[in-house]
């Protein structure tokens, strides 16, 4: 089997991560992972939701859109149908969940990053993109709150970044495009930290159920994988020092 | 360290499928799994999505809600904020995907099956005994169509079923209630089908990140879960003859 | 005419009022007549709608909803259409009144009490059933206030019970069922005090308009089962000392 | 006790009903009852709603809103809220009751008629002058339709107006204005025929139950109000001759 | 080429504004001109939007509506779509910004007022009869504000009104009735003080492009419009003294 | 007086004008106009909305939004707020205006071209640059219907672009960024043909009413903008042959 791009079995596309892609955010890049292009962007607020009030914590979130024309076929806004997308809703959650996992949230303070992930063009791995991207723009809002001497240590406590792995034609192959994403018969994302735990894993059967082994082949891809997107985030963030 | 209900670490909550619950739905069950109750309803429609429209084959899709007083502080009808509740949506997801993984949709033919899995008391794991008792309702549904001739084979291609697992002051627990999954650092969600394969796996790092080592323990009790709830489903469902 | 289930027209449906049906409302039931069930679930909050902070007293509202298969054919739920169903909301707005008029609510205190409503299964009289189901949960909770030394008196002045009662074939008949209700010319819904006071009266001719001498008969089949519901309530609250 | 206008208790406002009040509808009223103005407009289309196609019947409804400053202080336009005011939607179900009983359905065939109640400004008794003068909207329509040759009868087989009834003060009084509204402690709305029949009748105790006793003196006034009311609208209709 | 009511090309048509057309709101009118009624209320409130809170300023916004049967075809509601219509939100949005332009913000103090503008009947330019008929209701709030010593000084200090030309078969004209309006090659709304200054002026080339020629004929004809209805406002205002 | 950017009052800011710049979309164009970005993408569909059925006639219609973080203050979602922005309303109108008059509906034959002007980073002029930016994408889309043999002759009759004018401090100055923009007390925007016509203009007095001198000169700065850039666009599209 050949993959669309010729890539080996457990080769990532190209990734390219822009620092400082905006002007105005706090932290913001533009993520590239082969043709899939995710605008991440850190705005920090002085104020938590309500839940978190007086209690001297942090809060991280993140919300997730695809600009209507990111994809083959025009989506329409969610605005017009008046209801977020449920695909949306479920993979805003787990970007922040991700995110919240490294978050020191008594050294944030009682502030919120809100992680904006715009998809410019999704050629499938999105979700991954936007966690990886997002670390790195969380990483420049922190960054600047430490310079800003708003903050007095870095409260990040680790990297995160994630990609995707699956089984197609009963190979296990990592980092799907499209093409091999929408046939895919497991799909497979894992988010680990830049030590290499684990901070989510997402398999789904989505054409068969899978087994033990099969599992186990796709997280060593996934492992891979993130080691790698790690390094590179590592050229922007460098080590975290506290 | 003792559980609140004095169970092993993989023991499960006392488990009871009540089939035939409501009188009007094509297949119904109550499942309770300990205090969290769950009623799952199959309705049958003659119609699917229209990307579906003129192909022959079937649709299986769910919705997931909470009475406002199923949880210990009321909570808001989503009809009042105008939204579908973020986590209720990421479990309709979940209950949907789990379930089509088991259905042959062209030996179900053009017909949508609605499966509303409605939460009277939760303690915890809802999604899972959500997937597990929708899965019988489901299948009573199914049987329905067969027995009336309107179908000729069960679509229904094996067992499906859930549990939670999750790891709480570093042991690893099985179908962990309210009290443990509200303090467990690690949260995953089994599902498997009655031959013991994965249909989907979400663990979650919510207190820490996790290892290899931990999430082999959580899958194992997801087996011995799922086994065990296979063997209740199968009192009333039998085995699934073609 | 002989009735579907052969009843006498002055009869009522077989009630049974199932009280602490769930386990962490301040007052719950499960009540059932015939084949109608509704939970009532009585959720007491510390505060006030804005209209009312600050005067020292009290407010009871109702919210009413049905379960998508508690009838023949599957109800979308409001949130999908991301409108609250014009039934539901007269429904409820009928619930809040009635349960209001026999609330002494300065003995309340500046609190809220929400009955919600849920619908399990509907086979004709929900909204009376939710009245009179209502009343125990909101008694169940104005106790537990009363026990928990929140407040110092009973602030329930009467019992409220409601029954319909309907020209079916120019028959006056008690207690429709589905069945007679959706071909009654005349529908009418009594809501009455223990002490046979009216709290409310709904007369509609829904097939043709009706005399002055059938409101009469359907007003007498009223007093006869509000009056035998009110005996059904004090079973489980007694008389309402102060 | 002296009515605030010095009325006598069973002494209606000054009603006056001022057809073809705007210039695009098939039918239209602007009706005045003291300082209650409410335009009523009659829109006639091709077409019935889904659930009656193919059925050769007509269809009836009703809309009510009010202008922002037809009370006393500004109420927020729906939309903002994105939600039907409940008030709203309980009353206009009120009238597409109220005048779908005098409807000949086959008569009217295949088409729906909207009637639109838009307060102007609200005095009290809104919900009374929009039957009584969405009624005479209503006739003009079909007149109308007769006239254009669309329809063969009139498909309108009585005449129907709406009045308050109401105890304040331990008096019974006819046609409350908004100041004796707001403090009645028996509020009734009754919706009666031409020939004296009930189409609907709804008493509500808002300060506390009240007798058979009352609640007959509050039909006798409104038997004597809608008598009234429905000669002020025939001074427009005439007799609703076939 | 006639107009279709004989009218001379620079003719406005008859414009008739009843002040105090409503009984509540501190200021209303009704304005007519020919055929298009809008009801336009001043509404009071002693808060400003969060944005200005403690700076000492008052805010002035305008909200625009239609009613359903303000047009030959009936519109559907805005709440029914649960959108506000798009053409109403670039309207109010204009009527707005026109009258805060005559407005001294700091002798209006932090309040707000709130113009309401319903369109009862629309034969073209609503927005500018809205605009025109908006600022005396604004006008009659602030005198109210005035002699109830509120304020010290008129915080008006201009009028405002606006008037439509167009193109219509290469004729400029001026007032544009809708069976112009909507065969209109050029349109172009004018807003103009009671000295000759633009406010706003919005031109738009429906049918073709126009020259700057074109625009200064149209613009002629807004000034000789504007100023004829300041005239017609100062009938009921007078000058605006401080 | 010096501009922040020190460009003289009758110069523009860059331009640049990337066409192709998302890979999906029929056409697209990423314009910059100084530190103002907005991605262009022109999507074709092969229907037309309800009104224009079975008329032989094309569409195009617009959408405008900005990311969260385009500006400095991060802006809730449209979403969140279940509310389309009244100025994305207003804008997004005035794109499709623009765009519309330079089709001929009967060459792009029954299909619709969706415009989506989505900002990237704002610093004053988006709804210009979106107009001048989204005349490329369409005409991308258009040139690609036009190789692909979907239509025969090129159905834009002209080139569109627009661009902003103001009085700031006194003096009439081109092309507005966002800290002059925020400051200007005249605000013009105004679209023009490639051959010098109006298609709109839009002149606002922000801080005070303006004379017909002051919008003369806003006018011809306008002229001048719109002419450089057609010129730009050109250097893309070439003459629009037939």
């Amino acid at each position: 089997m050949a993959r669309p791009d010729l890539r080996r079995n457990d080769e990532m596309r190209k990734v390219k991560i822009t620092p400082n892609y905006t002007m105005y955010a706090e932290g913001s890049v533009l993520i590239e992972m082969g043709n899939t292009k995710v605008i991440c962007t850190a705005s920090v607020e002085d104020k938590v939701p309500p839940f978190l009030e007086g209690q001297g914590l942090g809060w991280v979130t993140a919300e997730y859109a695809m600009l209507p024309r990111a994809t083959n076929t025009r989506k329409k806004r969610d605005i017009k149908s008046l209801k977020l997308d449920g695909r949306s809703s479920e993979i805003q959650r787990l970007i922040g969940r991700a995110l919240r996992a490294v978050v020191d949230r008594a050294a944030l303070g009682e502030r919120q990053i809100t992680i904006d992930c715009d998809v410019i063009q999704a050629d499938g791995g999105t979700r991954c993109a936007a966690i990886t991207g997002g670390f790195v723009a969380l990483w420049l809002a922190c960054k600047k709150l430490l310079q800003d001497g708003v903050i007095e240590t870095m409260p990040l406590t680790n990297h995160v970044s994630a990609v995707s792995a699956g089984i197609f034609e009963d190979e296990a192959i990592l980092d799907l495009c499209y093409a091999e994403d929408s046939h895919a018969i497991v799909d497979c994302n894992i988010v680990m930290t830049g030590t290499g735990e684990f901070i989510e894993i997402q398999g789904t059967g989505e054409g068969r159920p899978f087994t033990k082994e099969e599992l186990n082949k796709l997280i060593s891809l996934g492992k891979k994988g993130t080691g790698k997107l790690c390094r590179d985030q590592k050229r922007i963030t460098g080590e975290l020092g506290k």
